[in-house]
């Protein structure tokens, strides 16, 4: 009779191998994406903005008068989420939120002069932002990744 | 004098555009990731599976023995939220958290068979998934991209 075998320890893991991930696509676009994310972050940071702020900034400066739910649709986001971020921007006066005259139950947004210059600010931040970040990538490489970026987006949601 | 001009109704926006934010690749790339997250949950969910439990148990089979630390450092996740995935996972008994007999304050973590079944059948679906995805994108064009993320995850990283 042999004695049971002792149970061994743990093996000690040197180096942690992400290879079966790195397999995917998705997966090194979200390491991609978090660096982005974090760069974005600081960049806005200076003119008190996050990413979700920004982008409601932007589409409002380029849409005035855009009601509360075409911006909830366009970014994608649910309802509650979005009076958050709303909020946040009428606090600060960057935009304003008027009653539409033929819907009472309905909002529009204006950006205010404020709004439109701290908007151009940031876009022009987020410009510089992306060079830094695309820097070594010729055009040509950058086209390419926006065209299956793209196909990805259509792709997913004709399913 | 003329009468001061009544504030006009804020104009109506037929269709949004998003034309500004359209010229960032990050925005390409948020749109195109949200539709691969939404697509990732509807694969894993069969399997009762997150994207971050997936990850995770991928790479406990992986790397069997490594420590709740270097999963962190591997996920780049906090440890609070850590924890609450290696408790998903143990519960499922899909892995083992052992005691460090040389270090009584770390755990490792080991895939039980029943782990290591389910993460070859996810990780199966998971690649459908990408594939489902990615069609009609051919491989040059993949490499590219992939070329173009892990220089935007060096670049990020580097600064």
């Amino acid at each position: 009779m042999t004695k049971p075998t002792p149970q061994s320890a743990p093996p000690v893991v040197t180096r942690v191998s992400d290879a079966t991930l790195r397999g995917f696509v998705g997966y090194h676009m979200k390491r991609a994406f978090n660096v982005i994310q974090a760069d974005l972050a600081a960049t806005l940071k200076p003119y008190g903005l996050r990413m979700v702020t920004y982008s409601a900034l932007v589409l409002i400066v380029d849409n005035p008068g855009l009601r509360q739910s075409q911006l909830a649709d366009a970014m994608d986001v649910e309802r509650p989420n979005l009076v958050v971020i709303i909020d946040e921007l009428e606090r600060r006066e960057l935009i304003l939120r008027e009653k539409v005259p033929t819907d009472r139950r309905a909002y529009a947004l204006v950006p205010t002069l404020a709004g439109r210059q701290l908007c151009a600010r940031a876009v022009a931040a987020v410009k510089g932002h992306e060079a830094r970040l695309l820097r070594g990538l010729n055009a040509p490489d950058i086209a390419r990744v926006l065209a299956v970026l793209k196909q990805i987006e259509t792709t997913g949601s004709e399913e």
